[in-house]
Formats: C-alpha cells, structure tokens, sequence
C-alpha cells in the first residue's frame, strides 16, 4: 500500500451505513458540474440541481445527464419523458445556496423557481424554462435514454441553442493580470471561470475555481506549453 | 434574449470551424473531474487523462466514463476491452501538466506513466496499474459497455478497492481557518479539494477550487443552512 493511505475494499464499502456510502461514493468521482435542470409539464416550471452532466460530444452537440427515479428529480424526469425537452442552467458561485435548495422535496405542483427564488425565462423558440440568472443557458432536445445496469437512467440531449452571458463590457467581471478575460476566447473556449460558474463536490458541497493553466495541445517528446489565448 | 447575452442556434453551432466547435461545446458542460485512467496489456501500462468521469450510483458503487474510439485513448479502450479492468486516479494541481501530456499520441508499445514522469504502482489484488502520485486512487471492474448514439463508447465500472492519502497527520495539508481539515469526514465525504484534487473545463484548462459551502440537507420551507462536518 502507498505510505499515509485507507485502503477500502469492495467488502469495505458495501458494509458501510447507506448514507456515509452515499457520501463517500459521490466524492469519489472528483469535482462535478453544477447545472439546474430546468423543465415544465406546461403548467408547472420544475427546477432541479444536477452534478451528472457529461459532455457526449461536439458535432452533434450532445450532452448526457444520470438520474435517479426515485428521487426528488422525479418531477423532472417525468417532464423529460413528457416535453422531450429540458434546459440546464450553470450555478453562479453567488447563488449555490439557492440552486441547492432546490433539492428540497416541494410537493407536486410547487416550483421550485419560485420557492428558491429564481426567475424563469423563456426563448422565442423553446418549450422549457431557461433561469434567467444564469450565466450560461442551454436548450436541449431528448436525443436517446436509457435505463443503466442500476436501474438509473441517462438521457442524452441535443444542444438546440445556447445563450452565454457576455461580460466583456462588465467592469465587474474577473480579470486575470489585470487584463480583462474574454468569455468566449478566439478558438472557442468558453471561460467558465470568469463567468463564475460553481462546481460541486459530493452531494452538497460548492467550490469556485481558480485556473492553473491552460495548455497547448500535447505533442510526443516536445515539451508542454502553456498557452494564453483567451488573453487578447 | 436577456440583456448582453450571445445566442447560438444550432445552426450557428454546426455551421462553426470543427476545432472551434470542440472547445465551446466542451466548454459548456460545466468544471469537470480531471482523472488518469490507468490500463494494461500486461505488458505496456497506459495511461490517459480524462474528464469525462460521471457518477452512476452508490450501491453497488459505480462510475461510468465516455471515451471516443478513435482518439488518443484507442489503446487505453483496447485494453480495458481486453482485460476487464481500469483505475482511475485523480489528478493533484501540482502535476496537471504531466497528467495533460498524456494527450500527446505517443506510438503503440509506449507507457506514458514512463513519458510524463508517473509512477505506475499495483496493490495486491488488481491488475491495472494505479498512479502512486494520486492521492485518490479507484481499481474498477467493467459493469456494463455500450455505445451511445453518436459512437462513442460508455463504459460503466464497479469499483473494487480505493486508496485515499491520509493529510491528517501531514502538516503541509491546506487547513481552513487554521483548523486541519480531515480527508474523510464524519459522514462519509471524502474532502477531494484538501487532498487538492483539480478539476477541467474545455479540452485543456485546469483548475484548483476554493469551498464556498457546505449545505445541510434542504428541507422545503426551512431556510438552508451550513454545515461545518467536516471540521473535528
């Protein structure tokens, strides 16, 4: 074993106590988005915090979200299979207490945009509800889902449109050096950072992030640079 | 549209340069979890950064990962496929630029444990090789394997054993409010940002991450509050 180490086996970790399991499992996968989901039944607007979203793929733009039926995202899924549409929100480092008490089990028929107090916002073109507080904002289209061999069910959605906060004339907005930070850089890197999007670790713990660096593209026995393209 | 945002159709998102389209879409699911996946022949030990990394449920425990046939990771998925198991290791802010040369395409027959300067380590029972850098450590077992719509592949894996360096004792641990903050709290939670677990947003930034909150479990009509278990 490596020196200072726990070792825990399989028989270790299914003796655990349900929730310290819960706990420990989900830290284990390391920092997670932290995304509302947002979604209707075309009465009631539904908002949920998710930590399982997963970039599938660029071209289509698809992205896949796991989630448990049995949980308070019950409501949500239920829209999902319903509309065929879903929006996820990026969670602002201000605001992670609200987005989290959307975890709250409301009772059917509650939103939880209202209950949180966050505000719902429609697009011209999309059936789902947008939270207008967030930075990011995207729109998608159930593309695929499916059960997991645990009985969780994944679903996989097309990006139908996105709406991106632009804070390049914001004095406000992060600066790094002092130089201001581009939102969207030249090759098309959103910089999540300076939008000050959450992250999560576990089931109920937010972080804001501070960049180490970002790289060139990797080349066999050349030495990695650093690269500083989203400075103009 | 709200005030001072770009929209993007998805139209504009497919009609965008292939290069550029990969960095914003990659961009917008969010902080990810920056883990090396750790892969054997038996013969060459591979290893690949990836941040594709997603919960799947507590029990049994269970991490999927996606990964595209035919990138970099093609050996890496060839040898999961040939040996039925894989760890994952997670990546320190201190070594992020190691961890991002396994990106580079280095030939068949090449450990990049030996090109970026990591050491491969292997416990007792499991035989792919562990990072022995990485303070959080997972040796996983394939579950389930499938291809998702767009052809990549998802590989769900049941974790088999985990070793998590102890900082308890060590005083260069980072402490909060000067209190030493314990690698595995009361409850189960796995303290990932003390251990200085790093994240990833787009194809190649990384991260260190700053808590801001600990919630308790959000109860409706209750106001949420803190929690501090993690502190002895």
């Amino acid at each position: 074993m490596p020196d200072s180490s726990t070792h825990f086996s399989l028989q270790d970790i299914n003796a655990l106590p349900q929730r310290y399991r819960a706990n420990f499992i989900n830290s284990l996968s390391g920092f997670k988005s932290s995304s509302l989901l947002g979604t209707t039944d075309g009465r009631v607007n539904n908002l949920a915090i998710i930590s399982s979203v997963v970039h599938v793929g660029a071209n289509p733009p698809l992205l896949g979200i796991i989630m448990r039926p049995h949980t308070v995202q019950r409501d949500s899924l239920s829209n999902i299979k319903q509309q065929g549409v879903f929006t996820l929100n990026h969670v602002h480092t201000s605001w992670t207490d609200k987005a989290h008490q959307t975890s709250a089990r409301y009772d059917n028929g509650v939103s939880e945009f209202e209950e949180v107090g966050l505000t719902p916002w429609f697009s011209d073109t999309f059936s789902a509800p947008y939270v207008k507080e967030s930075a990011v904002k995207m729109g998608l289209k159930v593309e695929q889902h499916f059960t997991l061999c645990n009985q969780t069910e994944m679903i996989i959605g097309e990006i139908q449109e996105v709406f991106i906060t632009d804070r390049s004339n914001d004095p406000s907005a992060v600066t790094e050096n002092s130089t201001p930070r581009i939102t969207i850089a030249e090759d098309g890197y959103v910089d999540i950072e300076s939008l000050q999007t959450s992250c999560i670790s576990g089931l109920d713990t937010y972080h804001s992030t501070h960049k180490i660096a970002q790289y060139a593209y990797a080349k066999p026995y050349e030495p990695l640079t650093k690269t500083s393209i989203t400075k103009k």
